[in-house]
């Protein structure tokens, strides 16, 4: 019994290790968004952060829809289907890089946009760019995060809470096993 | 006491678990830097990651300075204000991109960007957008990390140092235990 | 030896609790590819990611080479030098963006592309630029992976399969311990 323990010990000791060198890696595929133009993936998730391609406002069927604002709706939408694919939604959304073809654009786009994001608004980066892949008026790239996201408050440090837990966690099992190797 | 000892491990090893699982979102916000043109946040951090959105050479007031190295040293500033109130500096900065409007400006902007960074050099990529938002000069965006940097040499492999440390700890406590329980 | 016990349990515990404070950075260096155009480095390694520059179709003698389609793999093989720098190959990246100069050159970019990644197709955005650094034609920056990455199945949590291995060794190791103490 003792031994086992101590092999026991090793071995979570080991995987924990293991885990910290290993870094899983998921192509994510949704049918409901279209295809790839090309050689990449609709989004590839490693750990926790999912990498989204850009996105145009685009039917399955590879067909570019009217206007700025159906396109930044559609481009979005089919983000959402890849984000969905992924088990997430908008709200895990922390990076959004938006590319237009026309600087006069931009309002239109920020209006549809908005409606997305109903909680944390993402960090963003928006330029105009001299022209989009089948001559797109706008372009959309996520990243997002996969997992369970806690929302920290401006006040705290997002180390802190699960340090002081832990801490105090090691606290009492120093004492207990102090004690129980005492008694 | 010996059954408070299995409960407390069994504590501190899903508390481990479950940290692994969660990933801390916290909207990092600077009344120094000018508000958010759009429904985005200055910036994000998700777990060490810190993403910067673009920023322009805009007062708090929402002008932009004149010329691209007034531009230049104010959009800085400005990545410097939310650097600082998410705890920490251009030294923890990791990935840079910079956008143009004119590509006569690549010089004068260089001669300014170098000027922020005073240890690591961040990775780079730099481009002339067909124009950016408010018909800025230069728009930069940045990736951060938050937390403690420990620079690595070239020969070392990252992974190697922890582990060594990890590992002959491993040794001497299953020596030690198995000492203890066989004594 | 049970103090020293304790001690170590403290130490191993003290030591996994400050590795998730720090992350490690590792500046990336590679003579085969050119030389930074500005202050920048060609990478920068943070724990398991990789920010790779904006590379060019360039020599080490800083010359571009003629035509989008040497450019592209130009550019490309001198990323494939820093990763090889960083220990790791194409294989191992995941996010790409594609900056071009000509709308007309992204046909004969993605052929050259599709052939230097054998496996998992990484995200990539593409768009055209309104000018590049140098009057290149093509810009490719790319964020990889170091470290041992696990090619997870669509129908799988990634977080899964380690938390199944993990609780069948803590439900082990509790009831070996509970024995031990017990007996």
């Amino acid at each position: 019994m003792k031994g086992i323990s101590v092999i026991l010990i090793f071995a979570i000791t080991f995987q924990s290790c293991r885990s910290q060198d290993t870094v899983e890696r998921k192509i994510i595929v949704s049918d409901e968004a279209p295809a790839p133009l090309a050689f990449y993936s609709q989004a590839v998730q490693v750990g926790h952060t999912l990498y989204v391609s850009g996105n145009l406002g685009m039917t399955r069927d590879g067909d570019l829809v009217d206007g700025v604002t159906n396109q930044t709706k559609l481009a979005l939408d089919n983000i959402g289907h890849v984000l969905t694919a992924a088990g997430i939604s908008f709200d895990n959304v922390v990076k959004v890089t938006v590319m237009l073809k026309e600087i006069e654009d931009y309002a239109a786009m920020n209006d549809v946009y908005a409606s997305y994001f109903t909680k944390k608004a993402p960090a963003r980066s928006a330029f105009m760019a001299a022209s989009l892949p089948r001559d797109a008026k706008v372009e959309i790239e996520v990243v997002a995060i996969v997992g369970h996201i806690v929302d920290v408050e401006d006040s705290e440090s997002i180390a802190s809470k699960n340090g002081y837990v832990v801490l105090l966690l090691i606290l009492l099992q120093g004492s207990t096993i102090y004690r129980t190797l005492a008694s």
